[in-house]
């Protein structure tokens, strides 16, 4: 079996996994590295930061997706350094085991190492501001928003209590909007008989976009529609704001401050740093600018997938959706078996499925192909689209069961504070050491 | 509504809640304390530190379940101190917000401050082997669980493979006899496809009780029938072995030494400190020795139930089972009904409705009045009580969908690594910081 072309991916998200499954049954040997033991649907994530589904609904162990697939050895393991020249990756599988920091050597490597939040230059602001990347960053905005009610609840006065219960998410993209009308749902629909002291309905709910629009990417029939939606869930939505500082108290927006115990980040991101050490041009997110055919430029047994990879298609850049990195997974794991039978390497194509937003419970927009969808009917498409992606029949239905339960009653069954810490403000501070 | 008379409750566990709910519609305003924002039912904490439920399945926050009871409020906040002659309690309700220590003064106090683990005199082994009272603690387990096998499929060395897949369980109570089951099962069933270069069912489990017997208050012939289900299973069950030392290496027992990673403790609880602060006599394991009344001696408006409270019944101590705080609970709410009308309190007597255990995969054992079962009936009889003694129709729904699903295809779905931390070693590290 060692004798078999070895090929490494880095990563097990929407990338990884379909480069993985693509290589089934061919003459290699292939090991799979990811720094979590699960994939991560992360179109849904949102739902578990604001207490809809639960970490396992959405996550199943990557040993388990690819378990009849025996060709694959999964390993639990963060890569650290690419050499190209002397085709070897160094991981640290962590701690007080023997084998931490240690070495591959591949024939081919597939880096499909997603993104993480970025914050314009301002690092400082991840310690206030979390963003939703993993599921223990939906289980820490699931905690802080969870704690601000409670912390409002006790509290007298009403500037504090006021300050407690504003909620401001900076950035007006997809996951933006999805955490803003999810929460403005929370607030006035989930909460609504369970305090004493407060009206958890009163809270106040500002999405901040820099540019001229939310939802850019999307025809403006369409972001209008959702605008249109969001305030009528209630939600302050302010374009052409741009937050100069984040501190303690709050958000800066121009001159005005904005006093507010909860800050949400959905702005920027940024490829994985391990990116830097193949020695190659970066672009400005830090992926690398690709071949057509998805391999680094001057090394041909190298690939790069979904958010690590740079291309353009017809002068536009590829967006950082999951599709595009299914698709590339599939096509970079193509051209390593073309590349082994000596053949030429295809330049990848995507092929655009469509493009869709949730603002909350039946309410979406979908623009598919020349087709413009908004409201109820795009909000149908959209659930049985992101069902039916889950993996694992089990999955599916159990997402099923609790969204049926959730728009039944008003209610978000998750709502637990976990994490043994109490207080909004602690938890940030320790946030700042991760 | 602030001259009506004020009844502070501290802990939202069984008794706790419980008393709250007795209190329904009577003229009292009542505070609810609770360091954590939900109900757990403890009976199911095994199935999440072993993978098989989510979080979400077996705890639902504590205000949800009284929302529509208007005259309790709900305080997330940790009690410090009870001040019997002022009839004050000092609670903390975290960091930064400016109500950092405050008071309520009570007329009434129930105090079911439940339990937590005790290490016979070594507080040093906490950190080594986690107990199982919170979900924090179920989440832990669960990670280090997993992480072991996961450690086990990167090592090369075989000793030190075999000391990873090495699983010690301390206490042979119904904690630790559903922990090995469940472990078990995890090893010989869940995990067999998913790894290459170990076989998960070569995991050893031991079982290791103290005293002559495991499952002790039992009757002799169920005590059989379930080491003989465990053995079965392949769980290594020693009786009569006392644990002299747990170090990083693994377990001392007498003059052996047990090579393992993975060390689990089911053997002692104590009280909560809250109870010394009272300044009255308290049993070995820290608890209140109360009048039958439940009240605390000399104390006639405090009352202490299920773990906080020491109380014998035909010569028996009561012990510490769900049914005993949530009978304690409405009983006491009953006597300080009993006391506002000037009338005599009622001694309290528990009716015990049976005791049982669960094994693994439709076996367990049962002891309801004279009535003895084990096996497949005794784990129906199980099933059908723990999923209707659930709060919420729908945990009841999802949890017998999850054990449905589990049943039928041997697997568990919530086998998720979180907490942002890879190595069994660093976690062991920080465990005993908190």
């Amino acid at each position: 079996m060692s004798s078999l072309p070895h090929i490494v991916i880095i990563g097990g998200g929407f990338g990884g996994l379909h480069a993985a499954r693509a290589l089934a049954g061919a003459p290699v040997r292939i090991t799979l590295l990811d720094r979590h033991n699960y994939f991560l649907f992360q179109p849904l994530l949102y739902q578990v930061a604001t207490a809809a589904l639960s970490p396992a609904d959405i996550a199943s162990p990557i040993r388990w997706i690819l378990r009849r697939q025996r060709n694959v050895q999964v390993l639990l393991a963060e890569a650290r350094t690419i050499a190209p020249e002397s085709h070897r990756v160094t991981y640290d599988s962590g701690g007080r085991a023997p084998d931490g920091g240690q070495a591959l050597t591949y024939d081919y490597l597939i880096v499909s190492t997603g993104a993480r939040h970025a914050y314009f230059g301002h690092p400082e602001w991840a310690a206030r501001a979390p963003g939703l990347k993993t599921l223990d960053d939906a289980l820490e905005i699931r905690r802080q928003v969870l704690l601000a009610f409670e912390a409002a609840e006790r509290e007298a006065d009403p500037d504090v209590r006021r300050r407690l219960l504003t909620f401001v998410i900076v950035g007006g993209g997809p996951t933006g909007v999805e955490l803003a009308g999810a929460l403005a749902e929370i607030a006035r629909q989930s909460l609504v008989k369970d305090f004493r002291s407060i009206q958890p309905e009163s809270a106040r709910i500002l999405l901040l976009e820099g540019s001229p629009h939310v939802l850019s990417t999307f025809p403006e029939k369409l972001r209008l529609a959702a605008t249109a939606s969001l305030r009528q869930l209630g939600v302050e939505v302010r374009t052409g704001a741009i937050v100069v500082d984040i501190n303690d108290e709050g958000v800066r927006v121009g001159d005005e401050h904005i006093a507010a115990e909860t800050v949400l980040w959905a702005a920027g991101v940024a490829a994985s740093p391990l990116l830097a050490s193949l020695g190659v041009p970066l672009d400005r997110a830090g992926r690398v600018v690709a071949e057509p055919s998805l391999t680094v430029p001057g090394h041909p047994d190298i690939f790069v997938v979904g958010d690590a990879c740079s291309l353009k298609q017809d002068g536009a850049a590829l967006p950082g959706v999951a599709q595009v990195a299914m698709q590339g997974g599939a096509h970079a794991a193509g051209n390593v078996l073309r590349a082994m039978r000596g053949e030429a390497l295809m330049p990848f194509r995507y092929r655009d499925y469509g493009n869709m937003a949730t603002i909350g419970r039946g309410s979406a927009i979908a623009a598919i192909g020349s087709i413009r969808v908004s409201g109820f009917a795009a909000w149908l498409i959209w659930l049985f689209i992101h069902i039916f992606s889950l993996i694992g029949f089990r999955n599916r239905l159990a997402v099923m069961g609790e969204w049926a339960w959730a728009y039944l009653t008003f209610q978000r069954r998750a709502r637990l504070i976990t994490g043994e810490r109490m207080s909004p403000g602690s938890a940030n501070v320790e946030r700042g050491g991760q």
